[in-house]
C-alpha cells in the first residue's frame, strides 16, 4: 500500500490546539454577548438546494460556489453565508416562530475565492439578526450588540462606520449614474482601497461629468451637512444611538461605505479597527428588507450584524491580546505504578469534582517523561503520587512555573494552592 | 420573478431555537467532561482531498460519500466522520503537537444513507481520542469519560457493553471461518438486530458447521469463563476498570460486539440505554492502532470514543428530560415611548451588567403584543416602563409565569425577584 501525502485543500485550515481553543473561547463570549440581549440560536445545514441559496439568477456569487450533483442528482451548494440561508429557514418554519425573531449562528461558510491572509474557503460566520420589525431601534440594537461583541473580546478601540443605501442610490440619481448605480456603488466602496487618481479615473470611465460633486458627498462627516431626499433612516439610527453615548462614540459616518452583497436595502454597518487597519474590516451589518423575495410574497423585513471571526483573531493576535493554552487542564496527575492506578483515578476524580480540570497521565512512565509533558502542554501543576508518597500518605504538589514544591498531606489541599 | 419552494434536503435538518438550544446545551456539557479530563479541541475541514480520507480503495463507505471535483478539478469530499481527518490531522501536524495527543472535536459529519430516526445524512458528531499510547488505561480513561459524559447529561441508567476484535478474529480461526472472518463478525454484530432463525441461517451460509459453538461463545458474560489467545488486552482493561466501581458498574462483555466501522483493532464499546433501547446505540468507540497507515510508516496508536448528539437528544426527549426553552431571556422590557427609549436602553445595560439576559421588545408597539411576545418565547418576567411609571419614578415587573406583579423603584430591585 502506498503512502498518501496528508494535506488540506488550499484555503481550508486545520487549528491546532491553541488556535481551537482561542477561537472556541472567542465565540463563547460572543456568544454570551448574543444572548444578554435576548437572541436565540438556530442551526441549518452547511449543505442546500443551491435554487434555495442563490435563486434562478445566481449572481456574482455564483462563480465561487462550491456546487454539485449529489448522488440523487440534485444540484446541491454549501452555504456561502448564514444570511441567505436564514431567509429560506424564516419562510419554510414561519409558523412555528415567534416574531420579531431574533437569532444568532455560529458556523462554517464556504466560497472558493483566492485564498490570503485572513480570508478562507471555509470560513467561520458569526451572525445575529432581528427579523420581521422595520425600526430604528433595532438597526440600533444590532450596532449596539455589535460594539458589545467587540468589548467582551477586550478591544475597546473600533469604529463602526454607518451609511445608508438609499443615500447612495439617490446620489447616483443626483450625478446621473442611475443606469450605472451598482457598478457607481461599488466603485464608492472601494475607494480606500485604490489611489485617488485611479478613483477619479474610474469614475470618469463610469460617465460622471462631475468628479468634485462626488469628493464634496464623500467628505461629508455630519448627516446634518447632508442634503438627501433619502436621509430619514439614518438620521432615525443617529437619534437612537444618540441616547446611547456609550455607542454612539465608535460611531462614524462614512458616505463611501456600501458593503458588497446587493442584499442590503437601507442602513448598512462596517467594523474597522484603527490600531490594525491592515487586518481589514472586522464586522459588517444592515437592514435588508427583500432578502426573503426569492421564497414568498409577503416581505419579511430584517438586519443584521456579522463578526468576522477569523480576521479578528489575526486581530487580536497582532494586538498580543491571544492567550495561548494548549491543555484545558490546571493539573497533571502521575501514573507511577500499576498498583497505585486505583488511587490515582480516586485523586483526579475527586479534584474534578471541585471544578478542576485534572488530567492523568495515560501510561505508567517515567516521571521524567511525564513532567516533561506537562511542560510542554503548559499545565501548571503536576502532583507526584509515587510509592514513597503512597506509603507516607502524602503528595508532592509542584508549580512548574515557579519551580516551587510542597508536601500536602490530602488531596482536598490542593486548592489551597491551585484555586 | 417566480418563488422557490423554502426546502432543506432529504436527510439534512433546520433545528428550531428550543431544539438548538437543546444541542447547544447539551454540546457544552460534553466539551465540560473532555476538559476536565484535559482533553484539547481541535479543529479540521469540512471538505477534504477525497484520497486523504478513504484512501486508495475507498471501500464500503465509498457509496454514502458527497464527493465531486471543486473549481479547481480537485476530488473532493465532505468528511464523513471526525477519525479519519484525526488521522491526517496527527501525522501532518506529528512536530506541532504533544504526545500522548487528547483530542475532542464536535462538528457535522455528511453520510449519503438512507434517512431515519435518528439517522441524518448531515449529523453531529462528537468525539474524544488519544493517541500516541497503547495501555489499557487509556482505553480505560476513553470508558471513564463516555460514563461522565452520560452522568453529565443527566441519563444514570446506561450500559457499556465491551468486547475485542482480536478475541473476534481468534474465534473465527477456530469455527473455521477464518476466510470469511469480516462477513462473519458482521453477522455477530447484527445478531441482536435479526431473529435466531435467520442469524442461524445467515451463519450456515457462511459455511459454519458448529453453530453450538457460536451460541455457547456469544453466551459468556465473564471473561474468566472465555478461553482465547487473545483475551490480554480486554482482562488488561477490566483490570483498570475493576478499580472504578462507579464505571464498573455500567460495564457489560458483550462478545457479539464488532462496531461496524474496520478500522477498530482491539478493544471496541458501544453504549446503550436500557429505557430506550428503540434509540440504538447512543455513544461508541474503541482502539484504533493502524488509523495512521495510510499517511505514514510509523503507525501512532490511538484509542477513542465518540458520543452520539442526535440520538441522545432523541432519547433525552423520551426520557422527558429536555427543557423546552425557545429564549434565553430571563426579562424583557417594554419599549413603549419614543421619549423613553433612552431609559429603557440604560435599564437593560445595567441588568445585562448584573448577568442578566434582558431583552428590550425591538420596536414601539403596544403593550399587549410585547407581552404576547413574552409569553410566547416563555420569557419568566416582563418589566413595564411606560410614561406613567416614568412620571411616579416606578416600574412594573410582572412574573408572566404566575401572573403576580410588583411595583418597584429601583431597577437593581429586579434582581431581588428575578436573581
Amino acid at each position: 500500500m502506498s503512502i498518501i501525502k496528508p494535506k488540506t485543500l488550499a484555503g481550508f485550515q486545520d487549528l491546532l490546539p491553541h488556535e481551537a481553543w482561542q477561537q472556541r473561547k472567542l465565540i463563547d463570549k460572543l456568544v454570551e454577548v448574543f444572548e444578554s440581549f435576548g437572541f436565540s440560536t438556530i442551526q441549518t445545514p452547511h449543505l442546500e438546494y443551491t435554487e434555495c441559496l442563490i435563486g434562478e439568477t445566481g449572481g456574482e456569487i455564483g462563480k465561487q460556489l462550491f456546487r454539485f450533483q449529489d448522488n440523487g442528482d440534485r444540484d446541491v451548494c454549501l452555504r456561502f453565508d448564514l444570511t441567505v440561508p436564514l431567509a429560506r429557514y424564516v419562510v419554510q418554519h414561519k409558523n412555528e416562530l415567534t416574531f420579531p425573531f431574533k437569532r444568532y449562528a455560529a458556523g462554517s461558510c464556504f466560497r472558493g475565492e483566492r485564498p490570503q491572509q485572513g480570508r478562507f474557503r471555509e470560513f467561520m460566520q458569526c451572525d445575529f439578526d432581528i427579523l420581521g420589525v422595520d425600526s430604528a431601534f433595532s438597526d440600533a440594537e444590532i450596532i449596539q450588540v455589535l460594539a458589545a461583541s467587540y468589548q467582551a473580546l477586550g478591544i475597546d478601540n473600533f469604529i463602526i462606520k454607518v451609511n445608508n443605501r438609499k443615500i447612495l442610490n439617490s446620489f447616483a440619481k443626483q450625478v446621473n449614474l442611475e443606469n450605472k448605480a451598482v457598478e457607481f456603488i461599488r466603485l464608492l466602496d472601494k475607494k480606500d482601497k485604490i489611489t485617488a487618481e485611479k478613483f477619479n479615473q474610474e469614475l470618469s470611465e463610469l460617465g460622471c461629468k462631475d468628479c468634485q460633486a462626488v469628493a464634496d458627498f464623500l467628505a461629508i462627516s455630519n448627516l446634518k451637512e447632508l442634503k438627501s431626499e433619502n436621509k430619514k433612516e439614518l438620521a432615525d439610527l443617529f437619534d437612537v444611538l444618540s441616547k446611547l453615548p456609550d455607542v454612539l462614540k465608535h460611531i462614524q459616518l462614512d458616505l463611501s461605505l456600501a458593503r458588497g452583497f446587493g442584499y442590503y436595502t437601507g442602513n448598512v454597518f462596517e467594523v474597522a479597527l484603527p490600531e490594525v487597519p491592515e487586518v481589514g474590516s472586522v464586522g459588517s451589518g444592515g437592514r435588508y428588507n427583500n432578502l426573503t423575495q426569492n421564497f414568498s410574497k409577503d416581505l419579511i423585513p430584517g438586519v443584521g450584524g456579522s463578526v468576522g471571526i477569523s480576521r479578528v483573531l489575526i486581530a487580536l493576535q497582532k494586538l498580543k491580546q491571544l492567550e495561548a493554552k494548549t491543555s484545558p487542564a490546571t493539573i497533571l496527575i502521575s501514573n507511577l505504578e500499576d498498583s497505585l492506578q486505583a488511587e490515582v483515578n480516586q485523586i483526579a476524580s475527586e479534584l474534578r469534582a471541585t471544578g478542576l480540570n485534572a488530567e492523568v497521565y495515560p501510561e505508567i512512565t517515567k516521571l521524567k517523561k511525564q513532567i516533561q509533558y506537562a511542560d510542554k502542554k503548559n499545565i501548571k501543576y503536576f502532583l507526584i503520587f509515587g510509592a514513597e508518597e503512597a506509603e507516607k500518605g502524602t503528595f508532592q504538589l509542584k508549580n512548574l512555573q515557579s519551580g516551587e514544591q510542597q508536601e500536602i498531606s490530602e488531596v482536598q489541599r490542593v486548592m489551597d494552592y491551585v484555586g
